[in-house]
């Protein structure tokens, strides 16, 4: 009798994404003639910058050619890409990261997800409350969790409140654990980690012998140049932190694919026995093991994005979503709402109006404007009475949901 | 102190291609003039398809368009790739497949090494011997096996030898197990399931509530309409049977990345209490959670591959590595091996001569002859003793190729 894994009986209800999707179809069901502005799942919609699009163009003629076909890459990405990203993320702002310490991939939601297989399932656990479903999601899956309780915590997790009163950057628990998320700047919170609040961080990882997983994926949208964009401007964190980060947002890449993990050749595990292993090689096996690199025609336009030309263009694209995002915060702000974030990353954070919850928010703004954001609750218990709002659309939508919504 | 998964202690050497990589490296360096021919890892070499090309191309072109772009895509594919895989692979040979049993992926290696991630760490497994090791490393990796012994077993998997004796088709344990994986034609192989083989395997999995893990990734290589391209083809299977194609082999993308998985509807496992899961939900909700769909510009790729223009060119591509693997098995008898598969599949699977082991094998035809095949013991303990050679590559090569070793 194939015995299931029982782990995924303890998720709570769906993925929040699907859950958004399916409440939105029920509404545009019951009402067909309604123009929804979409401001939820945090997508791109730029179309992708022309010399990403060259770089395509041309690869694909390659891979036509009898010359230029390449078949299976090389497991970790190609070096035209790897010597891109060392370059242009790292060496420029004075880090050193060598190409074996980088794995290009599918996503950051896949690393971020698949890179607990690596660590012992009794290895305890940290995440921001609230935060992206998938750093929780994917250690319920693996056993790594015990049951949920009433407001959604899981045992066997430390929830870290990101709240107003530390300017949703928490510091390192007081308890010890064994593995630390962590995401600046924040998803869903749009707050940004200060040099210090990561230095704290580091010093309390090696300190307690913990490992950071550090999520970047919106490093490009930091405004202040003093601010750290990687986990590495911070001293010792080559001894404690894996980095992700992705080409989704960036880059306009989300139908795309391409990200990148680094992993530094200084990070080492603990076995039962007190041995000390490599994480970075403990992750190469697994990703030769279940990964089989990334398409060469997305290697090339994510290679393409780090041209003077495509930094440019993926610049302006950053710009023109962070003028939207100035324009929600100032919007919603004068529509009386307390509103955080926004200004270092793509997404607003707002208490939502009246003491509704947060999914009561959700199904308002969706009935009165017809407006579609994220409800604060998906990203964990304290998110609630929090709602997101995505910067990622166009001007005019913009414009129009926030005329729609303080007008309403 | 974090921690790592142990199980990763438990892997026997490196994953069999990295492995072949580094001798062949080691090789050329210290023969730098060495003219290698590589008929080992079984990766494609002819260009893609010029209906792949154009429809590629074209995507490239929406993408860069306001109107055309597209984000993050359908978690399990887009409708006109779902519908292409419906009616091409499985309609057309009188087989319903709903396009929510279909599970669009990056590849067929990321969806047999995944696939375990649902089922409890207690299943009992069997697999083939020798087969494709992705099935059994990801296995030792989740914790679902012991130690390996000296010969490379791992205690809690039942091994079934694929032998001269079978015709390299084994038939299904006589013990019970939960999970068996299941590959026709096979890798390594090149022996094609007949439809009373695996008659019994789906009578045997009926009978013992087990679960078929069927990799069809080379179904295109099969000359016999008549023998089994899908385990659907055998009545019962939707009941007990999970199957996986790639279009890797049969379009040529290994460097391109697209491959899709079947759970029907109606195939459920165990909770511990008896209670009956769908294994198609709790698959939708691993994709959802640890995947974001294939690239727009991949998914357009492979539906092109259905068109008539499409189907007619990876067809003659097909052709072309059929033709050689009819070379390679009539030059390697007539050199006087005893050969095996060959006609099904683009695998030749031979005895290594002389007694030899298959990593001496390996070395001598490497040294004497500079072309790099694939050891048989790579694929499991009875691989050892016989050599993979691959049909992959251009005619002249597979000449050139055959004409050195026969000559040597």
């Amino acid at each position: 009798m194939a015995r299931v894994n029982e782990n995924y009986q303890k998720l709570q209800a769906g993925y929040l994404f699907p859950e958004i999707g399916r409440r939105v179809r029920a509404f545009q069901e019951a009402n067909p003639e309604a123009d929804l502005i979409k401001l939820g799942i945090g997508d791109v919609t730029l179309p992708l910058a022309p010399a990403v699009v060259e770089a395509m163009h041309a690869a694909v003629d390659e891979m036509g050619t009898e010359a230029g076909f390449r078949g299976y890459g090389p497991e970790n990405g190609y070096d035209f890409l790897l010597d891109a990203i060392r370059e242009h993320d790292y060496a420029s702002r004075g880090l050193e990261i060598a190409s074996n310490e980088i794995f290009v991939s599918d996503g950051s939601k896949q690393d971020s997800g698949n890179i607990q297989e690596i660590f012992g399932t009794g290895c305890s656990l940290s995440v921001t409350d609230p935060s992206y479903p998938v750093y929780v999601d994917t250690n319920v899956m693996a056993g790594r969790t015990g049951e949920a309780d009433e407001q959604g915590y899981y045992g066997g997790i430390q929830y870290l409140a990101a709240n107003e009163a530390n300017g949703f950057t928490p510091g390192p628990p007081d308890q010890r654990v064994d593995l630390a998320y962590l995401c600046s700047p924040n998803n869903p919170t749009g707050a940004v980690a200060s040099r210090e609040n990561l230095g704290g961080w580091v010093a309390w990882a090696r300190e307690n012998d913990a490992v950071i997983l550090f999520d970047a994926a919106y490093d490009a949208f930091i405004q202040d140049d003093s601010l750290p964009r990687s986990i590495y401007e911070i001293e010792g964190a080559k001894e404690c932190a894996i980095e992700m980060r992705s080409f989704s947002k960036r880059s306009g890449f989300t139908g795309v694919r391409c990200a990148y993990m680094v992993i530094p050749a200084a990070l080492t595990g603990s076995t039962g026995s007190g041995e000390r292993v490599s994480l970075r090689d403990l992750w190469s096996r697994r990703h030769a093991t279940k990964f089989n690199s990334v398409p060469y025609v997305i290697q090339r336009a994510a290679a393409a994005t780090f041209s003077e030309q495509g930094r440019a263009q993926t610049q302006e694209q950053v710009a023109y979503y962070m003028e939207n995002a100035r324009l929600i915060r100032e919007g919603m702000t004068r529509a009386g709402n307390s509103v955080f974030g926004g200004e270092h990353a793509p997404y607003i954070w707002m208490r939502t109006p009246d003491g509704l919850s947060s999914w009561e928010f959700f199904d308002q703004l969706l009935a009165k404007a017809q407006v579609v954001g994220t409800p604060g609750s998906g990203f964990g218990p304290a998110g609630e009475g929090y709602f997101r709002i995505s910067a990622f659309n166009s001007r005019e939508k913009v414009e129009e949901a926030l005329g729609r919504i303080t007008s309403r």
